[in-house]
């Protein structure tokens, strides 16, 4: 069973969090052929975290789990801290495979994503 | 004559402002139908600044700027940092219309991008 965890920044503002679920419920209706189970986490300041987000789905019966990181720009977050905490959680769950998608920035659909929005 | 203004957070790190320059590039090569003219400022940490950057489009002969908020979440910046700075914007250039199109959060395209991402 292959899940997804879509993993944002996490924000002070309970709102943007919520963004966050929103879209991952979203993704969940869309996402049904490819992911048996979709679900976010938080790097911080939210719940669940990634390794909560992971043994979540390893729980549900995954026996993959698609990390797809919710960023505009590969900076330390993207780079080292979602990575060294991935790394972590492959020692928890060592028949599972855990891979990290691209992050969001590297979409190349988002130019039209933007040019859309701009006629909106 | 359009112009279209993608604004983003600005960082630290040069890298990550290259990568929205980069996207203004590649917006630039597809939206010729829509803007004449398709550049990028930044709210901080980096240059053009807004104002620099809407000053540009209008010296370039924009009687239209549509000011793109390169954003995940509604956070402050969203929700009034940008308009601030767009309304001083508008007292400078009474005579063009400056228009705030939905932040990239917004955007009904991106689970269609992230499932797409999650695949590579």
């Amino acid at each position: 069973m292959r899940a997804l965890l879509v993993v944002a920044h996490g924000s002070r503002r309970p709102e943007s969090n919520d963004e966050v679920r929103r879209l991952t419920d979203e993704l969940r209706a869309v996402a049904g052929a490819d992911y048996q189970r979709v679900e976010c986490a938080f790097l911080e300041l939210a719940e669940p975290s990634i390794p909560e987000g992971i043994d979540c789905c390893v729980a549900g019966g995954a026996s993959e789990v698609v990390i797809l990181p919710y960023f505009l720009s590969a900076g330390r977050h993207v780079v080292k801290d979602i990575p060294d905490i991935v790394a972590d959680s492959r020692i928890q769950h060592p028949a599972v495979a855990l891979r990290i998608a691209p992050y969001l920035g590297r979409a190349t659909a988002l130019v039209d994503s933007l040019l859309e929005l701009s006629k909106n």
